[in-house]
């Protein structure tokens, strides 16, 4: 099986099974803690394709895929514990208007989704210049974002 | 495709294709983080299974198998991270005996990576004693690395 099917497979069921009910957050810090891990881990990802995309590292196709595979798996956790009520204050960047505007919100972070899935599958079929393409609209989708829900 | 051969499939090309190059860390720091982050993902989806398992929240099969999977997509993840040298001073609790004795390490991180493997296999299956049974072994996995590489 070519490494683009296996992608999409891969992607299309983890899409289809990860992402619905997640266990709930026994306390608001406890929302905090998991959103914030979780950016975490897509930002490093994120850095390292950056560092591709400007030329700053070697494009290594292999890399490159398990970078876009972590991002694309791990962009379906956080909305839920964006949207747990009582989590804007404290140690968090996060507006409460993610809640008051939940539909806007989430039209955002499915976007974020939607061009995760699309990175991922430009990763997979070692085109450089759709991984550069797929990267910044990904890129953008992260920016619109954090220029809307997040405190600077 | 019953949702067991989905899992199954998807583990393995996920096995096939994650867990070989990560970007390096720019600075030990960094390497901090994102073994910390990648912990807290998996200690919450943990946590989420961990009340299923002693009967504190009721069995969800959905739940159940979106946590495992995210364990068992995760748990790939933070070897590198941990194996970064000069990473075991400052905001961690793990020990540098973790890098001195590399090839244990990897035995347990090993071993915990194919006990998730099984959790995710189980929970697919739905068989809720299986899940408990599969639940504590990769218990028992997280126990063995964090009782000898972790300091209290």
């Amino acid at each position: 099986m070519k490494t683009f099917f296996k992608a999409v497979i891969c992607g299309v069921l983890l899409a289809a099974m990860v992402g619905s009910a997640y266990a709930a957050f026994a306390k608001p810090e406890d929302a905090i803690r998991y959103r914030k891990a979780v950016m975490a881990v897509i930002g490093h990802h994120f850095g390292a394709l950056a560092a591709v995309v400007k030329g700053k590292t070697p494009f290594d196709r292999e890399g490159v895929e398990t970078d876009a595979r972590v991002i694309q798996t791990i962009s379906l956790l956080p909305w839920e514990a964006c949207l747990e009520p009582g989590s804007y204050s404290g140690s968090t960047t996060l507006k409460a208007s993610a809640l008051t505007e939940k539909e806007r919100f989430m039209d955002i972070a499915e976007q974020f989704e939607r061009t995760s899935q699309q990175l991922l599958a430009a990763a997979s079929s070692g085109d450089q210049d759709a991984v550069k393409a797929r990267f910044g609209e990904a890129a953008q989708s992260c920016k619109a974002c954090h220029s809307t829900y997040r405190n600077k």
